[in-house]
């Protein structure tokens, strides 16, 4: 059993509450556990210069001080840049940047994940988020013209597992969807992200007292694959009912 | 009439949901109108070097990129350096400073107010949101006997006053809590903070289009003493009723 | 009796040395007491990018390390942002930014305050000195062509004001133009700027141990005007002398 | 056939230079193909101040301006932050860290990896080399006796593999050891480091183009596993040479 | 003839205002044409952390913006940190840091020189001015006891030497105290400090529009020696006049 | 007889590795003693925005941080930015930068000198080194047809001088190419750069122990005289030879 009763292959509480900043262009705020990001995606009034084909998509990361205790510092540092790059690649996965041009041409958008509570998983909630937030906004952009053809190409979720004690079993146990406390005791640690049509994104993982084995690596996927499974569920359910209220 | 059919001196719809962020010492999301902050107090793992005398009380104030459209850019700037000046100010008063010292020595908190979404007076609400999770910690940190005596001397509130254009009447007028759509086309623009116990203790007026006369400042101070008498009441209910939880 | 033997509506002595940096467009050393600033404004060779109509005035605000002891950073902090905030909004009240325009286009300038001594009261003499170097730029420019109408719509000018101890009298009194020492000790600590034509323009009042009363505030700007009157002549008297000696 | 004529589990040939600069606690130059990293550790005066139990090792990476055409920028961005973490933990995960603690008290170990010329595979070469580097600066540290066991619990070494086009074939195939011409038109991109005892240490997947599969992972990590093993080989030789020379 | 009348081998007017800033522990306004710079000599509250044995001096540069025309930025750039270290250097030169050592332990102060209005000559003006700003501060620190031991060796002093046409002769000359216009135009531009007692202490010469040979730079010294001896005799002018003012 | 047996007038090794780095437009390896340095020459892909008239070459230094013990820090500091204005001078000195604008206009190479091992003279091994590193990008770019016109005008080279204790003689004497052991101890130290066609082009001397004297210098700069006239001759044969190379 772990800390918090729950199974080795069970998600935390999952909820996603689209639209939390009114004023965004896409905005959702993702629960998993006690762990929440408030995801909000934003058009850049110019395209990046460097960019001579298609649209782009970004992602900037941040943890509000007050989300974790000690109070954490306002500076991005190390940690937070490669957090945001990982959630830019995995959303521009799911986006096919040929089509992120429009009548008025190519658009840039960046997407914003700043946890307000952290509980382990921010990066992933992040991700998992992200893509709603930057579906809303696409859709908006093709309400308003801006976008004729529709980016996006597929879901992109993540999720994050790991090998962490179980203290009542004396053992180890890989498990899905890691807590901070179980975070903070892995042996291993990996984050998997996934495409609804196309599989694996990206997969990130570190023996964090050593190494693990391939059959370990494997089972960990097993256990990805089935949380993300849940996860685009979970996406679909919102957008549809946004789409569902857009409607009325 | 105003643009959303409010009196002249009546305040936006007005709320405060303590303990918004569950890991945080103390935390409030305070929302005006469409202004939403996320407040959160921690307490400092060490107080500043050159504080010789009694705790201390900080504030850094942020706006999240998504709050505003065109997205807002994450680094601080002059702008916001002021406002967390004027909050820290404006809660250090509230404070007997001498009293957030205890048994295990001074204290320092910092009071955190992140603008999830902005209309209009986000540093006045961040002013009286501030004030609750400051209050909230402080309870806190003397239920876990870090603190022996109330260092609470008042309450604090601000409200934005303002003249402004009144498209139907063709005139300007005085009016109380500008939204965003008041305070750009303001004539005059005024922030006020006052103590419960003790009156004003902040006033920072501008003529944004030229000078205004003293029987101007003494009409947006009355709004102001009117609608900070109200906010004063919403802080008393909000801590009431975490008092009362507590106790259940 | 004040420290300095002053009555309490008394402005320490005042000067204005125009011309003082031979080289700049408009310079001026004002001094108050012992609070020494270089004023000089600058033309920029570019507008900023984002200006679409009218001219602009900026300001920036620093303090020489050796003005204060113990020796200050040569770095800005927020102190300094906030105050050059300041200065610039009050000397835009000052200028017609849309007479700001000549025949080659808008134009920009940029009024450092250089405080080479500091004594109290260092945010309001730059505003003092600020406007009479950019009213001697503004000169500058007209003769030189690049601006054809006056920008010039009135003088502005600053003082500060505040309650402080009086310790002959063992009380607390309302007094105008406080140096340091009386600065330090404040109950209340106010900024007031005003237009020769058109009254308040800034005012930023601060309990410093508590609140204030309306009463209080009244008394404040009262002192505030009747100083400022002073500074408006003295402006004045200073710009006569440079256009004389410029017909001579 | 690739571009260079290597077969799809070949890797580019591989040089260690130990004791490259002399005048380091631990030196080494590396070279894979056209890439070339110089690794030197050394010693910090002091640990960490966080640090409350064993020793630490941590690194730092950077390329040359005139590593790369178009000439690079010497200020580290948040690619240069990502890999030196990286290759900070891929080390410390080879080290015995509570072994890293002498008679004077814990050690402090700073691997800086500088890529004097780079075509590809850089973070993996300055892992390989790091290890290099770092191995002897501990036996120097064992010789001047200010380390007296020996922290090293196993070599680490690091190599890419990739999923990229094979012009000839008109198909895209596995392989390893990706030339920069070959990373850049990657579809997927994959970095694996190991434990010459223990397996993976860290993984690290990339969908350049869209997602990829688990049978393709496999057999990413079959070729790495056979790279590697020929990386520990040449880590062997080289440390082995050194002794030998030492001895003599 | 040079562009204002000098001779080849004459200083521009020089002049030194001792006690410039009033509250400054030793200051000076040095002239040399319409070249002037502020000089205060602060102490720190604490010696640099490094600092072993002795005393420190240190030395700051930076123009005011309205120094120059067009306006200069505010950050310092290379140019001034370059210049900062050679006043710094050449300052120490002038102090035996051993005796900077008083009963309550180690000095450390700090030059401040700021340019506010520059016609060339700057980095030297700064060098004469600190030195007697710096000699004052001294003397104030022996006044107060700090000091007991005269750390002052020598007076230094710099001035600019060059070889710049002569529009007049239709030829190139060595000349002494460059001003900006002749700087400007230079083929070679030496700057050179001395010490009252014992010569040379820095050259710095550079050829702008190629080389030049050795006849050329005797030449150049000669004329610097010349005009710093007039400026070792201004320095112990102002220096006798202030000491006897204290008598007085 | 000095520390490593070297002639007070005695040269340390020198070498010139020209093409070390395979991938930049211009390379070299420059070795003096342990001293070595990577210079690379690079076009950068615009002109400086300030540029209008003929090209340009600037130079940046830096340190590995392995190449000093106790390790270096990475950021640059005053001292590299001063270094590196000083190699930029010297460099433009050698180029007519008239002609460094070719069929498609002007041209900017950026020249870096990246120290990898440290004792001494790293500044005037990175002019030397720099300068061959220079000629070869202009051959290279005449060769691609970006210049038409060769702007070399002269080579360029430096090399320290300086007076140190000579242990043995228990006396100081005059001594060129200073080691770090002599440097450190130096009473003068003095850089010298001189032009092959046009005597010197800087001069950088500093008494650091007190003045020196004129008959000093003079001796100082023979040394120089005679040291770089055999760097001259290291940087013709090495030009030769990869210009033989190029022809076979």
């Amino acid at each position: 059993m772990r800390h918090d009763g729950r199974a080795l292959d069970q998600l935390r509480p999952f909820s996603l509450e689209p639209g939390f900043i009114g004023s965004a262009l896409g905005s959702v705020l993702v629960a998993t556990g006690r762990t929440r990001v408030i995801c909000t995606a934003s058009r850049e009034a110019k395209p990046p210069g460097w960019l001579t084909q298609g649209g782009w998509v970004t992602a900037e990361y941040a943890m509000l001080p007050g989300a974790v205790r000690p109070r954490g510092r306002r500076e991005p540092d190390g940690r937070a840049k490669e957090i945001q790059r990982l959630i830019g690649r995995s959303l521009r996965a799911a986006i096919d940047l040929e089509k992120l041009v429009g009548p008025q041409g190519p658009v840039a958008l960046t997407v914003d994940c700043d946890v307000i509570e952290a509980d382990g998983g921010t990066r992933t909630a992040a991700i998992t988020g992200g893509m709603v937030a930057l579906a809303l906004a696409v859709r908006a952009l093709q309400r308003e013209g801006v976008l004729t053809a529709d980016p996006v190409r597929s879901l992109v979720a993540a999720v994050s597992v790991g090998v962490c004690p179980l203290p009542a079993a004396g053992a180890e146990a890989p498990m899905l969807d890691l807590a901070y406390v179980e975070d903070s005791q892995a042996v291993v640690d990996c984050n998997v992200v996934m495409l609804e049509r196309g599989g694996l994104v990206e997969i990130q993982g570190t023996g964090e007292r050593g190494g693990f084995d391939r059959p370990t690596l494997s089972r960990m996927l097993d256990l990805a694959e089935s949380g993300i499974a849940s996860l685009f569920a979970g996406q679909r359910a919102a957008l549809a009912k946004v789409a569902e209220q857009a409607r009325l």
